[in-house]
């Protein structure tokens, strides 16, 4: 159960509120997010929703049957819009567009990207500066130098920053230089670093682990929900399955079923959910088609040269023909619904 | 190597042309198919393609390193296209739509389903009359009673048949009832079924195996090539993953890679892609958009009664809506495609 | 609900009988098997199992709530046993082995492997003739008349023959020649061959398909044991999975799973299971341990020059260190089983 | 290529070797651990061993192909022993035994398993007081206070232990009341937890991800490694595969690969391998007959109670049939390993 309640609710209509939930056997948790107050309340026994419903303080009494709670779709009338700040939005009207280079090089690397995006209008430059990499001897990225060098180009020209964070320890650091956590697919169920982007009031992108649940990541976003940050976006990028033929397998299930469980928006990861660099469009556009709200790929001036990835990496000529007809599509798909709501039996 | 013989060439050069391969130490594989006469050449060592090329009844001669041959895109200009009779065809310019019940129930539920295509242009049904049930005492079909009646109404529609063949003693029977002999995922690697197909004039489809592999299916489909049939389609009905919030994990991925491996046309199945109906939309949408040929998907007149797979089936209605935004999501992305060629370097 | 029939119940009683099941709406089937009369009657309603347990014919009723039903555990008293004559058999007091080549290659290969297993009291010899390879270019075995050579030779010393049948049409020219049937991987939901070899009074061998789970592979045995054949044995052969460090990995959690759902002999196969010449041992020892009731592994004289799967294989001396240890492992496994007997519970 | 170097060398004829290894183009990284002083060397070049061996300092050099070093066991004779001190050993002539219960929950719950385990000869206990749980709002253990208690009453009884730590953070605190730091599978590949925890000079056992790769896992091995850490083991607790009959699928395969891969002890989690109570023995014997070195698992006084994972624990009789069995399986296996020694070949 979630029960919203009034952020001017005395202390004393809050404690009511609390002692009728635990008369029920429900164990509640505070949530305390950038846009709401709520009791999570968790237990077994079957009871009257207006028992609690009527309480002064409240706003609102939801039955969530889900495990997860917070970032299920079953309490929220439409879906949740994560503004970034000079009107960059995720999960609104237009396709959100997130690119950049595996790793953040250089100065030199850094223009070029940010030029690219800029020419395509596009607002959020991801790249990475704190590398997972398997092996303790490659090349672990350029840090926090990197980040800030990085953060002053794109702060110039009105682009935000989107870049994995690997440890609780770099989330204090980073705060200054990023606009967007990336929580990457290794570290989707590392539970400390979850409930520590909780208390942040940035936006956070969770991937999906390499063999992670729908139900998992749906629960990894609670953690960072329950923690007080619902600025959440989720992140479709391929999982591990037998066929080798490709580096991963881009679940494009999920897209749907997470948009259908959750109020979260969807982003869809091309580069990694294929890796191989020709066939990023056409998974990128499937993406779109099935309902993403947004696209997160690789780039780099020059995809041979790139440090890291670049098998999967596009060039400039050719993202640019994909943000073109990724838009397009978008476009036309919205458009098309519109011609068939789904809230309408068609005849 | 595949050499493509003159089908007018003379038994003496023929014979010359064998000496040749054999020469080179490659064993040679005589295939004639409705379209074409092929020695088919397997060997290690390498040698001037010149020396095979120049002989008389030679029509051309091609290196293909991929394992499969003759479905390698490696030696075939354009892809295939599948002409089913009466103006009905797969894999060019329109989107080639196959829909029906998971099982053929008896006439009011056959003659509900053609009047649904026929008003919709749909001109292929899809329908089982021998059913692979994981079960001994499930329903096994209606057989050929079910295929006959099926047939009778087809006919008079000019709607195409495709079912499914589940065993060699069956390709004789079901012959003169359909159009389209489907090998299903269980039957996928099922290669004495494959090579008897190979002997029939008429369209197979066959279906990737629940953990077939990219290269399973191709070869699958070069025993029904290299038997004498070249009408083939491939069709990418999702694969078996950890993932258990669908039936089967739609692997998206491989509609860019078949389409780049292979001249066949590449259908999508969204129903047994990810198994819930109220999903089928989205997943069909991205078949489309990541440049599958056609989908293959079931409808009933009313899923809820449906014999089999009424969890995945769709109603008239939303299968009217899935063929409408199939169709002009088709159109748009083939336009789409030509604002920038792909042979062309975006600029 | 499996209901024992009196093989000796007159054709009143067998009436009475099944007209009592279709009182409860239940839908029966008759199977006849090598061993007993048994009617397998599937329905939804809940009933008083001593309305059929009373009737004259009947010896025994058991309520069976898997979806296979003969071949579950739940209605039978202690495991099957699978005698191949000669005083060879299968899921009995001492392992089952069974050894040799992937393919039959000719009469020197033949008597070289006969003779060692004669030497090591193996007891039946394993090979392919008809051999399911991926590529229709590959050597597809030397058929009947390998299989006849074989025989005539296994025969001289004794020993038993186990091979694969790929399609109903060879299980007649078959049958003079084999002692067990085996159906391998690519067929494992083959239902009509299973569905044949439900009419033959010779062993079967069902291999578990790739992806196949547990509830497939008994489905697929309940297939043959309705069909009227219950010589049956069950073989974990390794599945597919994301890890490609092996060909195979061998699911170990299913030896004891199929030994607690199925009363079936369990046999293990390390050369595909983990598909690596060097490891096969200790992954046959891992299955032995389990609980398996046998093995089936590949040998050759010289793997290297084996036709086909020689980097699975093993040779003689290696053969020979496999069989004395998973011998003497069996006994002391065994022994210890009964230092603590499963059915009280330890103090 | 790892360099080995004399702990007595100088300054200046450390220096030289840096230099020769910068000479032929490789990056070396210094490694400092309990028991040694190495130079990972990476490179691609081939070069002279001979250039590198002769030098001052230099006690011994070994090429190691694979993509990790320290752990690899191409450089080391024999396999690793890990002293926990009072006798306890980790990858020895003994089996080595872990058991405890999934949460510790309180005193009266510790002193039972301590008592338990004390009676069975077991020397290390298992459980968890930070749990990584699926869902915010489960239990998260008794944390510090927990391990406190526990600490207490296992040193008093001589018991070492072993608990998960879930983040840098906890490392410290953890230090002075733990013997083997524990890396679920969850953390498998969270580096900065696992290059934190090389610079500790307590024991490490990393569990293998849900979907690591035994490279992935040989790696993670190799950040704590290269760290300056070489008390590790490696722990296999079952993948995630398509099958749903269990929690997780045991790989067994991974048993005898991983003990031909590295020189570290391997041990085998049979309670998360399979998930299933009544099949954990027998899924404990076949890791310890594929050549596990220990086992870890699951026990507590009335599994029935346990605040979690009580499906997969075992009760102390069943604990105690379990040591007893293993015990007896590792001796006899050990045993007939020496009847035929691997490095002989058998005739």
């Amino acid at each position: 159960m979630i029960v919203q309640v009034d952020p001017k609710a005395t202390v004393s209509q809050l404690d009511a509120i609390k002692d009728a939930i635990k008369a029920i056997d429900y164990k509640a948790t505070e949530v305390r997010t950038q846009r709401g107050f709520y009791l999570v309340a968790i237990g077994k026994k079957d009871f009257d929703i207006r028992s609690i419903g009527h309480l002064e303080g409240v706003l609102d009494v939801h039955r969530v049957s889900d495990a997860y709670k917070l970032v299920s779709k079953k309490w929220k009338v439409g879906y949740s819009e994560i503004d970034l700040g000079d009107g960059v939005k995720v999960g609104g009207d237009e396709l959100a567009l997130m690119a950049g280079p595996c790793s953040i090089e250089g100065e030199e690397q850094i223009v070029q990207v940010l030029t690219h995006l800029k020419s395509q209008g596009v607002r959020v430059m991801r790249g990475g500066v704190f590398k997972p990499r398997t092996s303790p001897y490659s090349f672990q990225g350029t840090g926090m130098d990197g980040l800030k060098l990085w953060h002053q180009h794109a702060k110039a020209l009105g682009i935000k920053i989107i870049s994995e964070v690997m440890s609780v320890q770099d989330i204090g650091p980073m705060y200054d230089y990023i606009d967007i956590y990336q929580v990457g697919a290794r570290n989707s169920q590392n539970f400390d670093l979850l409930r520590e982007l909780g208390h942040v009031d940035k936006a956070v992108l969770i991937k999906r682990g390499m063999s992670g649940t729908i139900e998992d990541l749906l629960q990894s976003a609670e953690y960072v929900f329950s923690g007080g940050n619902e600025r959440l976006m989720l992140c479709e990028r391929g999982i591990r399955t037998y066929e080798q033929a490709y580096r991963n397998t881009l679940d494009i299930n999920a897209v749907p079923l997470l948009k259908e469980k959750s109020h979260l928006p969807v982003i869809v990861d091309p580069s990694h959910g294929i890796g191989i660099r020709r066939f990023v469009e056409q998974v990128a556009l499937a993406g779109v088609a099935a309902g993403g709200d947004g696209l997160i790929f690789e780039v780099h001036a020059v995809p041979e040269k790139a440090w890291s990835d670049g098998q999967q990496t596009l060039n400039f000529a050719e993202s640019k023909r994909l943000i073109h007809k990724a838009r397009r599509l978008f476009s036309f798909c919205r458009a098309l619904e519109g011609e068939f709501p789904l809230d309408e039996e068609p005849a």
